[in-house]
């Protein structure tokens, strides 16, 4: 049996050609492909998305307790626990840490350069079956937002959904970044000098994260390029006051809020499945049950799941949804 | 010159019999009555509102570093910091630890204790200058929320509001103390289970004090004596879902929300005073600063500070505002 | 049935006087008087010592959801939990916040001042039985550690001790202050700049009580006169070298230590009670645990419990040592 | 001009055959090959020691903010800050975590690993120049530990050490994690449960990270191959009663306790850099002043940093001690 292969292509998009953010249009994808793949006929493939500050070669990363994704789809395949399969791991790393796999003019056309470049570009190059049946998208945290939202908007691409910890109930999670924002960007000098230096900083420590984070959501939802920074924050950053034109255009993107606007498309899917963590650090186990609430309501079937831990080193959660999408596979 | 004394009365108060939660309808009201008060004429008195958890008489426990009230009071009555007066110590403490000072069918009508009875009760027992220019109402946290609120509903009988460190813009302030009681509330086996509980719990810790302020403040925002527990919550207890018509009722008690409807009653008063610790542990500095940049809009006098502390330990602020005071009256 | 009382005496102390400190030698002692006093033979007396930072006094300030010490004596005298008793509650506070109940030249002597000053005046003016037998001494944390050490050094004066969450072990529970100290002084201007302003300063947060307690601690176990600030640190106050000879002067008021030395008076003491919480903040459950581990080995008869909790505002466990007491004086 | 390159070689160890924790003897050894490699003469060479729960192969994951070593490396040798060199990046983990690059019978031999295998075969393989004046090794928190360690040890193989956040003053460092373990290694089982459960836990959380750094070094420090875990502990788990025999074993490799050992290797060295940032986590800059303070007094030649930083993510320091090790081979 030959072993699997993890294959780093630098592929040149054209849709992020000139994004705003002067982000690199060429970007290192990396594709998993399964023991004895060249013999064999052809296979299912994932979409795997990285979170936040993440990329997909840094799924590869070694860890010390953990596997990388390359020995944890060696074993689950060779195991038999899943279909053997094909992962690809986009990079849609920003300026900013993550595009939450979206278009913005903020940050660029991150969803289209999945859907009109890699899902073709993969489907040419290696030994996919080209069907929607058979393509799945899943991620963990921002990028389980990015596989819902995608599975939202692009169920004609995509017949299943994993995500885990994702994004969602913005007000219970996103909030406390902000108020993380109102305490401290005055020790780092203001919005404008934080963005300036932020990438050189050390330490990245105190309210580094949360500040970071507002600012590059503020560029994936609610972008103003004719603004000072690019993009409109929901709160004045001194007073704290609430801005609800701006807060609405986050909304607009809140997985909680769009079951209405996008019941078909969940529908359409032969899984959706949602995880979280029952002690999330970032509160989004309150997302997961809300969603799973409103999904029951519409008669939306799906399976969730909440588990014991927190929001991070929690890759072994996609045992399970794997799983399930081999399960649908296999049927 | 004859020293301050501090009399403790037994106050049987009318209004608060029959209460919702079997609180006592008598109280012991703490009165100061300053240096050389037999022979003297006639003082302007403050009314002191205790913040949550507290009640007037504690005021006058002891401490390692700091001042009880007699104490500070007598020191910035000898150094003529203050004009001398008169300061009386409601005690509306609740079955859960406090009734913000207002009127609610879920606790008592601790506002009309105050203004119908103590008040008068104040006036003809004491030698006060009877008139609303020379009645203060002045409090901390939960006590300047109090204050505020009386400056707003009762301008007739209080003519100086100082807030030191009080409740607003609850969006920032209680939302957080939602999350801790969605994360652990299941520890204390439920929200009934904890209201009949918590009085005896050892250790008090955790999210126990969260907990007991969001009971506290639903049982005086929005009680529902219809309901199980006497109130209703803004969001459901499992999914964290949120109950906007719940939340319209609590909204209706943030003063950021009350300009438009109180301007007047604020525009009347001789001094409004507020201030906020600028590492205020409940964010409550931007409630500060949010309240202070819609007077300003609104075009109404007012004095705010901010200083470098948190929310607690924070009594020396009272020498700033009750000085503001003095200057009023001594102009 | 007359209710109980509590008498607030000013005492004018001899061996207080001239302390390095200059802390006054007059000082607010509060007798506890059970209901009844009057009519009564004569009672048991305990010696109630306060915590750090505390003095007697402040055992009768009052709190939201717990009883002071009156109200504790009240409710377990009367539902004859307890033998009825007098409770003196000696003021041993310092500038530095206490003295350990011990005698140190940097401080003054106030175990001195308990064992010849106290007792002989509560005997002389209260109806106690004015024997060993039935005098006590019990005290939380700073408090416990002072009962400990009345009873191995004044065997002769108290028959029964209790030691709730006292100091012990201080190799576990003050080094972790140390590490405060060493860590933050710098922000408070050094160790000598400290102890000019510490009193004064807003906020008394960050590491400053971890500080004070350094300094409290050094000024009764390692006090030099001769030294800048009266005290020796058992460590380096830049590099954190440590230095054994200062840290053996500490050592020499280690509880956990002191058993060979003391083993005749604690075998002499009718009750030697010892608890703690198992989640104690200062480490001092590992030092109850040694200390208990060895009195076993010494075969030193004792009673020691651990209940779940931390160390603060558990007054509520005097509830067990009293009544302990109480089966002493009863059988 | 050709780019860097990074062999990764599976070296079979014959020292590590049959070690006591069952570890692997095939070791996948990561050798950075500066650009233009071929063409070039001969290279000094740094061994670059990982921290705990880390391996060499590790420091080659890629990361949001920063760069890998390889990137770094590259960084520097292109713009000639320092002189290219070839680093060898060994793997010294082991079941717990890390070996502090020790022989232990605990544990493995790892620093003969280092010193008997890895020089020789890459000094046989690569272009070094294979003299003790060229050959430097370097670390940050457990790698730099080793690196001291191995600079005491064997002055003969390494002319140049830089110790970066390394382990030492252990009574101020790995105290605090002895108290992690007393205070919850109950809630793991025990540590027998802990050492077979551990690898496979979710979540890793808690204080999971402290009771297996304790495991970790007492397998290194303190091994008992006739005990029940093949190590001792310096305190008894149940009291924390301290164990001097045992901890007296640990200071033995305290490396601020053995200057007067090893002055004259210490001495020997063409660089011996310590450097740690001034709120390390675990208190090591303490172990660093101490260190530095006792150097100063022997008249042993050094250089010592302190920057504003923590114990994590202080890869950017290696810059510095790179060069300063470049300007001790251009001299």
């Amino acid at each position: 049996m030959s072993s699997s292969r993890v294959v780093i292509h630098s592929f040149e998009s054209q849709v992020l050609k000139g994004n705003f953010l002067n982000d690199p249009s060429v970007r290192r994808v990396a594709v998993y492909l399964p023991p004895d793949y060249e013999e064999s006929n052809r296979y299912p493939v994932v979409y795997l998305l990285a979170g936040f500050t993440g990329r997909g070669t840094m799924m590869l990363n070694e860890s010390a307790w953990d596997e990388n994704i390359q020995q944890r789809l060696d074993r689950l395949i060779m195991t038999n626990a899943i279909h053997p399969l094909i992962a690809v791991l986009p990079d849609c790393f920003t300026r900013y840490g993550g595009s939450q796999y979206i278009n913005s003019v903020g940050t660029g056309r991150y969803m289209d350069h999945i859907v009109e470049e890699l899902v073709p570009w993969a489907d040419a190059t290696f030994r996919t079956i080209p069907e929607r049946e058979r393509r799945a998208v899943a991620g963990k945290s921002s990028g389980g937002f990015g596989a819902l939202t995608m599975g939202m908007r692009h169920p004609e691409t995509f017949g299943e959904v994993a995500c885990h910890s994702g994004d969602m109930y913005f007000e219970l999670s996103y909030r406390q970044d902000f108020i993380a924002v109102l305490r401290s960007i005055h020790k780092f000098g203001g919005v404008g000098k934080f963005i300036e230096t932020f990438r050189a900083l050390h330490p990245k420590s105190g309210d580094f994260h949360p500040i970071l984070n507002t600012i590059a959501m503020a560029a994936c939802y609610s972008p103003n390029l004719d603004s000072a920074w690019g993009f409109d924050l929901p709160f004045d950053v001194e007073t704290g006051e609430w801005n609800d034109a701006v807060w609405a255009r986050w909304k607009e993107w809140d997985p909680i809020e769009l079951i209405p606007q996008y019941g078909d498309a969940l529908r359409s899917l032969q899984l959706l499945y949602i995880d979280c963590g029952a002690r999330d650090e970032f509160n989004l186990q309150f997302g997961a049950r809300t969603f799973g609430a409103r999904l029951m309501r519409a008669g939306i079937a799906h399976r969730r799941e909440e588990f014991e831990d927190g929001h991070f080193n929690v890759q072994y959660r996609f045992d399970v949804s794997l799983q399930a999408m081999s399960e649908v596979w296999s049927s």
